[in-house]
């Protein structure tokens, strides 16, 4: 796939100029790909792109990472370091004159604190106020993009239910996920939550060495990146049948899910979204046991603006995606949630995932 | 394992004083598993340990993460903070009155911009210059786990010799490494690149969709995660007979990598080690194509301190652990690489990789 850089960029200087801001510093995270198509390296050696008002945006690179970079010369301009040069005295220099700089959000502390040192007279802020104001619309071929990832993700989650969980440890499971995240169209598997039984109440439950039996509830929470873009979604299976308490609690939390997704369209507050599901959880008395936001965003970025959470007031608007995926969670006995991907559309919502949501029995 | 977390913490209290730091702030990164055994998830929401002289030290982590936490009372406190709290303003008040604070080198920009706002008195620098001074000597637990995932990459180096490397993609190839790296006793595999014919010779190459054919030097470069602690290896294959220049070449590497690993003893400067295979490259006329510095410290982070890098003499301890990596590209045609994990012992050196180092002619 191949974006309009260049458009982006041009978009990004004019709102660096209307919030007077002089220069724009990409490192690891999303920004970087946006912005120019490459991703950093998460590694101690420098990568950043340096975007200021005045000049051709240029990428700081290990010289040893340069081959990587897919040159866009009328986009920007490679800088290639090599392992004797200091980047951070190549970054000052770029950065000459400039009173405002923002930086991505993941950059690392490590070159932040050194530019800050180089720099003192220079203000410092984080750029995602600047890149998510672009970066959460998305465009048609992103939609795409997050789509064909959404579907990859329901073909896993088709699979998942017609297999055998018992007798199989949570990480043996979760490698299968992985490998059919792969099969099914992603080019990485990004993460597979396999949490069975009590392991469930833990919303973010590595997968370890349990190995699941009959009466487990299990969360299956996983996702990867399909053309730089994430997926994300979260099933319910359960090994043998569940107790009537299981089951009924189940159609509180399926109601509370699909009432949240039904609650997307523009001009809503993103804080409602999570008002909706999380009322009728707190209804039928399980409001303490839902312990986190009702969604992130998402996008090339697992997660990322806008967040489903109150205190956002943020009004959601077409072309924004995310997850709307509330839980509860009774520690020490077991955790269920239901996660989907949505995008705003012009008038409701579309779900990139359409796998089926109710609870698998599963053997 | 678990190790004397309490002793880590002391050491860093007392190093902490030595240097006049109020307080250290582990976050993503390795600094936290070391100094606690718990990691942190490299996400939005803030996990932070607050390290200061006179309390006991306090684990700042988002509620839904909190069951994740294995908990050392003795050890530090856990301060789970939820969706509308705000981490930042808790981790201030902690902070209150503390002059000189240092911050794990990985933080995000974000978290670190924002401490910096709210507390415009107070000097912020980098953790590592502390931390690596204890993380780099590796005791003898630290020691086997690095000996145990060399000895598993070992096992995963022998059996790429087997295999039939024709007709298959990169991707393909790096996914069936991948998953040799778990089969062999790793909980996780962190890399594998594949990189084969003019590929080889950018040396972070990613692993694609380009067919290996006979006549293709394929470089192996892979790595997981055992036991907490990092391994990385790297080994070369050619598809069918090489050409007697690649056999050349590849010749001068050999004795450049034996050379490397020759020098590494107690008391010698890492930049020397460096310099004894870039010598040795040089005077076969490939100085140019030796892109890179020959190693960097390995340990809870697959890139840590020591560097073998020309201009740092730093003097090599025994317990430290490093990788010994020369390689050779050249543009357009190739690249060949040897990469082992080396420990200085108190007299000299041991490899943690042990596997046929010679290139493997492979079908």
């Amino acid at each position: 796939m191949t974006f309009d850089y260049r458009a982006r960029l041009d978009a990004t200087r004019r709102l660096m100029e209307t919030h007077g801001i002089g220069a724009l510093l990409a490192s690891v995270g999303a920004d970087l790909p946006y912005l120019i198509g490459y991703e950093a390296m998460p590694l101690e050696r420098l990568t950043m792109l340096v975007v200021t008002g005045n000049r051709v945006p240029v990428l700081l690179v290990p010289k040893l990472e340069a081959p990587r970079v897919v040159e866009r010369p009328e986009v920007f301009e490679v800088r290639p370091w090599s392992e004797t040069e200091d980047p951070i005295g190549i970054v000052s220099r770029l950065l000459e004159g400039v009173g405002s700089v923002v930086v991505g959000d993941q950059t690392w502390a490590t070159f932040v604190l050194a530019l800050e040192e180089r720099l003192p007279a220079t203000r410092f802020g984080v750029a995602s106020p600047l890149t998510r104001a672009l970066r959460m619309r998305k465009d048609p071929e992103e939609l795409d993009a997050l789509r064909r990832a959404g579907h990859a993700t329901d073909r896993v989650a088709a699979r998942l239910r017609e297999m055998r969980f018992s007798g199989r440890t949570e990480a043996e499971l979760s490698r299968l996920v992985a490998d059919m995240i792969i099969e099914e169209g992603h080019q990485a598997a990004t993460f597979s939550i396999v949490a069975s039984g009590p392991n469930g109440a833990s919303p973010h439950h590595e997968a370890g060495e349990r190995i699941m039996q009959t009466g487990d509830a299990v969360v299956v929470d996983f996702g990867g990146k399909l053309d730089g873009y994430c997926s994300d979604t979260t099933r319910m299976f359960h090994v043998g049948e569940p107790t009537t308490e299981y089951r009924e609690i189940f159609a509180v939390l399926e109601e509370a899910q699909a009432a949240a997704v039904d609650a997307v369209r523009p001009g809503v507050a993103a804080q409602d979204v999570d008002r909706t599901a999380r009322a009728i959880i707190a209804a039928a008395g399980y409001g303490e046991y839902f312990i986190h936001r009702t969604g992130h965003g998402i996008g090339l970025d697992a997660h990322e603006h806008p967040y489903i959470v109150e205190g956002n007031d943020f009004e959601l608007d077409a072309g924004m995606t995310f997850s709307i995926e509330p839980g509860i969670y009774l520690p020490g006995r077991f955790g269920m949630r239901i996660e989907d991907i949505v995008a705003v559309s012009d008038h409701g919502v579309e779900r990139l995932n359409c796998s089926d949501r109710h609870l698998a029995v599963v053997g």
